[in-house]
């Protein structure tokens, strides 16, 4: 038994409780989805005059499905003509719109003239199946199973067939597992990764802001977030730099015949903003900052002994999402990649995937994320490039993933029109898989911009490019990192690492002192010497998620001490100031 | 004299001179300008149709024009009637038209039926005056002065009365100066400013790039410029850090309703970019940076404790310019302003402002700016705020100015609409002055966005905001940098601090491991092992203005040493390599 049609059976079971406790309901669909099911439908207008369906609703609709499962109806399918649907439908317009469509469409039956019609309890549906036998009793000889793993979970409104010049009907959401375990555990995630949106630490942590006369998926980052910005984007260039990156910065816009000639305008037009003019010319944001590289590289002419180069930049690029999919920092309209192409000859390709490879998953490994899924996409039907080309970039990918060791899945056909690619996701402590690390080859712009090298032979040669994203997104990657940590974020990222905590008035200079050392040594350190209560800073610490508070009173200013208090851990005693900044710094200095 | 009438006088000369070489030449206007002069007329079209006008033709206009000074040709003024002065300029079309507008404006005659005309040898010409009285003998008494200290300088075509729908006119210009000596000084600095061009230099030392394909005005970070953009990024990043600025990072696009209500779409519209639409919204690419600032500081209640609240973001904007005002990095289209704003209470301003004062010239000397003019502008007619306020504001500004014994001018009602400011020229080594830092009040955003804080008494107060841009554009300071420099930045801030040049093949090893010595102590270096001779590459690190050239044969590598070669020095000895890594650690160092 397929658990989508445990939950397909469980829409229907949903519907006929809300036709019993709205008799005039006209119904709409109801599928399963994603670890769940929904149903659509209109209440009748006296209903909604008066309260209308609320989430305080949902337990006495479980409740009622609950019995009706306990009942052990039976679905039991039936071809009908359509128009004997019709009649069966008579009062129920959209399901009369659905079968007329039918007609032109046959998605639902095989037969042009007829239908399958469902009848479980009370209620018939139009519908293709499958179903579950009965409610209690499984289909196919299985075990005898219980099909009330699952719990109402949420009321929204959705247009009829998603179009908004349509009615807005009322949607159920309800989640269903084959166990009650598997939906406990599910619960459970939900709950935790409730807690740890990182839309909600944004703002308690003060990291970042979206304001609605800005603009909806713009992040502006507050100045704790912008510590933390700042610190990713310093690490990156550090380690990127060391790795011979060369830095470029480039503009946030671009004239129209740049993207045409890039294929961008053509291919990617649905990502990209309206044009801006300019004089009599067009400008375009830009949603990629490919084309602004390779007018560097093509700056000059480089020869076989300049390869390979390789650019890199923290390119803020705009792209168009729908109102609907913006999520916090993971789904945004303006976003910052940590972006970088690497133009190398043919020989070079493996040695430097191989870097990429290497140095991104030890830049993951330094966030903490130390878990990932590795997909490998492959050539699809249409595509630029040469297919010796894409071969060679293939066998090349393959052979750095299993020189480390990698498992990794194939996606055949997967691969981008101009070229394959290696995509990572990162788990994070919940276990949710997250996009972020994507490594591609590019057989198209080379040759649009007419790339070029020498080669030994002193002949011009047409160079292989990688673009590579190593985090992804600098906001994304930032959204799932606070997730990850439920925004204890570790030391070293913390943007404000030490609270310095005077017990009284008299302590307050000391305070200050020991703040000052902390700062000396670069420790991003508050001295906290308001007029409030030890306790009430300490609390507040903790919401703050405080890597280290050190409480400093009589004893402390005596023996140049601190009590350290340690996120999560409380107060871990009394030592020398010496000696927490020595393990402060240390600590800090860990993650490289 | 003033030297305007010089200029004028010599214009004439210049039209006359004009007029003998083609006889059917049609005048235009011919006026003093800043440094000299210039006349425009329309060629014939049979000189237009053989050879027209080009460079090569000054000289000769130049020696008939010292011809005729010679001649000690005189000035004589007339007034004429209209009547009679269109006879006079019958053949001449420019004029007519020119006399026909004075009906209507007087602007060049008190008279309304009467204009005055000048005659200068053969050369009439309708004109206000004044002018010399002979091209020997000056005006009102002075001594004798002969008026040859000129030089046509070049050519350019003008649309007539600069409106594109009229004919091009061709334009000569002219400098002009009352001494041979003073001339002599302003062509050297012009020739010597042409080789700091850093339009030139750019290229030269590969630091950026303008692209066609790209957009005008829109400024492309090659590598090295971008080392030296991120030095001069980080440097402002750490200084501005330890002064307790908060950093920020906000989108370059927001709701116009934003800049509606900011007053930037009423008041600032010529310089913004026509909208985006996204859904059923305009956007705009931001031309400052402020009411995002405002956001944030708006982002929840403040107190009279938070207070002076200072933000700071690195914010690249877009403004629009002409593009035939678009020159290098120095006039852009999109830049970056190292921007910040003040937020505070009223008795906090006068600490503020000197500390951004101090701040300010601290960091301007250590780029190696040392002299400045310093501008205060006052109220003008219209403005935001109350008197009271400007008064406030206006004092500060003094008493800060005075405090720190700084020389001032005022521009009195010089102020923008929204407050006071104070603004700092710099001046480069050839004593050309740049508009670098301003420093702002804002009586404006404050009240439009309701910004607030709570008083000591718990009262809701409108805090006073200070703007203030240090370099003001990173681009544009980038671009005077390089010029005061003559591209030779000081250590610091050079992209490349030191080659390794290894004699021969035998010393390529030692090269490297020199060069590593270098890199750990995070000097920018390079090993250049090309198989090339090492004057060659001593000449190629000249052109590429490398401080420091370590050349290493036998000797150096036998003990441990390194011959250095310093910039614009030369050869300056051998010293063991352990005693050159501690010289350059401490003169990198030195700036701060």
């Amino acid at each position: 038994m397929k658990i989508d049609t445990i939950r397909h059976s469980l829409a229907h079971i949903l519907a006929s409780v809300v036709r019993e406790l709205f008799p005039g309901a006209k119904f709409g669909i109801g599928p399963a989805i994603e670890n769940g099911f929904y149903y659509d439908f209109a209440l009748p207008s006296e209903a909604l005059a008066k309260e209308g369906l609320s989430l305080d609703d949902l337990p006495k609709i479980e409740k009622k499905m609950k019995e009706l499962i306990k009942k052990d109806i039976k679905f039991k399918k039936k071809i009908v003509t359509k128009e004997e649907a019709k009649k069966i439908f008579k009062d129920q317009p959209y399901k009369l719109e659905l079968i007329n469509e039918l007609t032109e469409t046959r998605s639902l039956s095989a037969d042009r003239e007829r239908v399958s019609v469902y009848r479980a309890g009370n209620f018939i549906d139009l519908c293709k199946g499958p179903h579950v036998k009965s409610t209690l009793q499984l289909h196919s000889g299985q075990a005898k199973e219980i099909i009330d793993a699952f719990k109402l979970t949420k009321i929204a409104g959705a247009y009829w067939k998603g179009d908004e010049k349509n009615p807005m009907l009322t949607r159920v959401y309800g989640v269903a597992f084959k166990t009650k375990k598997e939906l406990d555990k599910y619960l459970s995630l939900q709950e935790e990764a409730e807690k740890r949106d990182h839309r909600v630490l944004g703002k308690k942590l003060e990291l970042f802001l979206f304001d609605e006369e800005v603009g909806a998926g713009l992040p502006i980052w507050l100045p704790k977030g912008a510590i933390l910005r700042h610190i990713i984007e310093n690490y990156l260039y550090e380690e990127l730099t060391k790795q011979d990156y060369k830095w470029l910065y480039t503009p946030h816009i671009g004239k129209i015949n740049l993207w045409e000639r890039s294929g961008h305008w053509n291919f990617y037009r649905e990502n990209m903003y309206s044009p801006i003019q300019i004089d009599k010319e067009k400008y375009l944001l830009k949603p990629m900052n490919c084309p602004f590289h390779v007018k560097v590289y093509n700056f000059k002419i480089r020869s076989y002994r300049d390869l390979p180069i390789k650019f890199a930049e923290l390119g803020t690029v705009y792209r168009y999402e729908k109102s609907g999919v913006l999520h916090g920092l993971t789904r945004v309209r303006g976003f910052t990649q940590d972006d970088a192409h690497i133009i190398c000859e043919p020989g070079q390709i493996s040695q430097e995937l191989d870097k990429i490879i290497k140095q991104g998953l030890k830049i993951l490994r330094a966030f903490g994320f130390k878990n990932y899924t590795i997909y490998l996409s492959t050539r699809p039907k249409k595509y630029a490039g040469t297919l010796k080309g894409w071969k060679k970039a293939i066998d090349s990918l393959e052979y750095v993933l299993k020189k480390n060791k990698l498992k990794y899945q194939t996606d055949p056909g997967g691969g981008i029109f101009y070229g394959p690619k290696i995509d990572i996701k990162i788990k994070d402590s919940l276990g949710r898989e997250w996009q972020c690390t994507t490594i591609q080859f590019d057989f198209n712009l080379p040759k649009r911009f007419k790339m070029t090298y020498i080669d030994k032979k002193g002949k011009k040669q047409e160079p292989y490019m990688i673009h590579r994203a190593l985090l992804g997104s600098i906001e994304r990657f930032i959204g799932v990192l606070l997730e990850h940590y439920a925004g204890s974020l570790p030391l070293w990222l913390s943007p404000v690492q030490v609270w310095v905590i005077p017990v009284g008035a008299g302590h307050r200079k000391y305070a200050d002192l020991v703040q000052k050392e902390l700062l000396a040594l670069g420790i991003r350190s508050e001295s906290k010497t308001e007029t409030e209560t030890v306790s009430k800073k300490i609390r507040e610490g903790e919401l703050q998620k405080i890597p280290y508070m050190l409480v400093v009173g009589d004893k402390e200013m005596k023996t140049k001490s601190v009590r350290i208090r340690e996120r999560k851990k409380g107060d871990i005693g009394m030592v020398r100031l010496n000696k927490f900044l020595k393990k402060v710094k240390k600590e800090v200095e860990i993650k490289k």
